[in-house]
């Protein structure tokens, strides 16, 4: 019988190989790549019988060489001691932006697509899937009054929301940077498996994640909306970003209205990064009695184009008044080697100044999604849990 | 303010470039690829200045040579007059197999991606995005007893539903091929688009589209369950496929007691491509009562591992068992070109034999995601409208 099944699939593709070549249905792969060896060493690895220069790029920071694998020509590979993390690479074979053909993990950035791999072990481990209950990942509209049209959102809602009817859970909004949009922090972020992996072993709340789309000037991710099929060729287009914060309310009103949210500020967080832990700021500043806990992850925290300053005393009297409804969390995360460190310096001082808590984890390196996944670990086991 | 804007974006573009090559997070495009002329005229472009060949993978039956442009060395080109329709395609340079590092649209089939095209035009249109209401997609989970595990599903529900609370949908069911996942139906098929588009005209009723793993031996689509991020490098992995069509009640109640739907056999539909088209045939032979609307779109419709035939008495009495349920609509279509043709067109003869109506639809081409589209384009207007 299984003899048999194998000659009907065998039958079958060779009958898809000569008819169709449209689509190249049943592929094979020749050879694996990435490998990990004791979840410590890499091998990238990839065929190119004509090249004469085969680069690994976006781990670390320079270009790193791959060479002939035992001088066999056009087998290219190197393997490099990697700690546990997830990393984006590509090839560049001859100046040519390659992706890995032997691995179908990507994660898109704006117009680039990466391959992926991830090392585990440590906090890492949170960012693979495992046999834990999943929460469900949808892509959601809403009705804006900002542009007008519906917009694009990203909700995660924990395994067992759809089993417990009766049950209303906390909502944390998470807000992507400059350039990201509403995929970024499930497809560079890893948030959907952090939370699940997270929330089974009892480290995070069962909660709701809902992640917009922070550009004013799209509604959705390329290619989802009226725009078309567009390449997303520069964040200048996306501007001006300052207007994303008036949208806030309403995703908050139209996620309560839609979901089986506990709909006060003790069961709301905010967090951000880069220009969305600026959102995160300046919805804070406008709108604090909406939520609780607030996570500024590298964040553009600036005011008029510039960084907050004590000169300004209007400033001053804004924030001081958010601040008189005492969040539950206020936390500022930043790498010592970020370029925006000197304006979270510059906000801090101003915390400072004005008596107003806070907590501060600084960490190694930059504006990075490696500080950024860590930052959402740390951040999430610390909501909701008053 | 612009000016001001710009400068700062620069310098933070100039910082993130220096300080971090992790990510590449403002990565520039430097040439358009592909390029729609007139809607008809599709130019592919990559630059690869050592390259001696490149060469065009998945439009049409043979690989298509690319030139360098105006003679200018590493500047290849070609242009194709092309009817609308999605293309999926790659490079081949130098023999190493490219994603066109240009265009950022891709779909995944198994373990390869595809970079995608669409010429908009005839029922092309209907795979674009376009300015109407949108459905969500989600990535739902359920608890399994064929595999006592968590399944993952995708499930469309239109635009509406949230801000519509009262109202109640009727369900198609839409199962993919072999190879295929969880993520098929709307990746290659297009389905979201498709629906948002032939509902916002009018010619669809809103419905819930539920597009369940139809593999036995897979909970879910590579890279999100525990089996980690491997490589689903063979079809075989993932037989026995035959034991799918015993999930497919408890499906139906999961969604029945998850969404607002019509739950009875008149709102009901099933339909799939190739496997897909095989499962829904012993589908509505063992669960006749369920649905009331099948489509069979290329389906593999085979009995014990071969085609239907008539010296098997015991199957032609379970098939006229099955349609004495009389389903509103009960559609076959398949190419001329298909491998399939052959046990599509023996079990027609059985239909035919035993006097069951059916209607058929045959059209050009062969086991494809063109003929595929187009056949759900035409089914979703035929069903729920009694």
């Amino acid at each position: 019988m299984k003899k048999q099944i194998i000659q009907i699939l065998t039958a079958m593709i060779v009958s898809t190989f000569s008819i169709h070549a449209q689509e190249t249905i049943f592929m094979p792969q020749y050879i694996k790549s990435p490998i990990i060896e004791n979840d410590s060493i890499v091998t990238f690895s990839i065929i190119a019988p004509e090249a004469s220069e085969v680069l690994l790029q976006g781990i670390g920071g320079e270009d790193i060489k791959l060479s002939e694998t035992n001088g066999v020509r056009g087998d290219w590979s190197v393997s490099l001691p990697l700690s546990p993390d997830l990393y984006t690479y590509n090839f560049l074979i001859d100046g040519v932006r390659t992706l890995d053909p032997a691995n179908c993990y990507t994660a898109r950035d704006i117009a680039s697509l990466f391959n992926i791999v991830i090392l585990p072990g440590g906090i890492s481990d949170y960012y693979m899937p495992h046999d834990v209950p999943h929460g469900t990942v949808s892509k959601i509209w809403y009705d804006s009054k900002l542009t007008n049209a519906p917009r694009r959102l990203t909700v995660y809602t924990p395994a067992g929301y759809e089993s417990s009817p009766d049950k209303a859970y906390p909502v944390l909004y998470l807000l992507h940077g400059m350039g990201g949009d509403e995929d970024a922090w499930c497809e560079l972020g890893r948030v959907s498996f952090i939370l699940d992996n997270l929330i089974a072993e009892g480290k995070a709340v069962p909660m709701i994640v809902v992640m917009p789309n922070g550009n004013a000037r799209m509604n959705g991710s390329p290619g989802t909306t009226g725009e078309g099929m567009y390449v997303p060729n520069s964040q200048f287009s996306v501007a001006p970003q300052q207007m994303f914060e008036h949208d806030f309310p309403e995703i908050v009103n139209f996620i309560d209205s839609t979901y089986r949210t506990i709909p006060d500020k003790e069961n709301r967080a905010i967090a951000g990064l880069s220009m969305g832990g600026g959102h995160t700021w300046r919805i804070g500043l406008e709108y604090p009695e909406l939520a609780d806990y607030y996570g500024l992850f590298s964040a553009a925290v600036r005011w008029n184009g510039t960084g907050i300053s004590e000169q300004n005393h209007a400033l001053d009297e804004q924030i001081k008044a958010s601040f008189s409804e005492s969040p539950a969390l206020y936390w500022i995360a930043i790498g010592k080697d970020d370029f925006l460190f000197g304006l979270n310096k510059e906000y801090r001082e101003t915390l400072d100044r004005l008596s107003i808590p806070y907590e501060y984890h600084e960490s190694a390196g930059g504006h990075s999604w490696k500080n950024w996944r860590e930052y959402i670990v740390e951040f999430t086991q610390r909501i909701f849990k008053k």
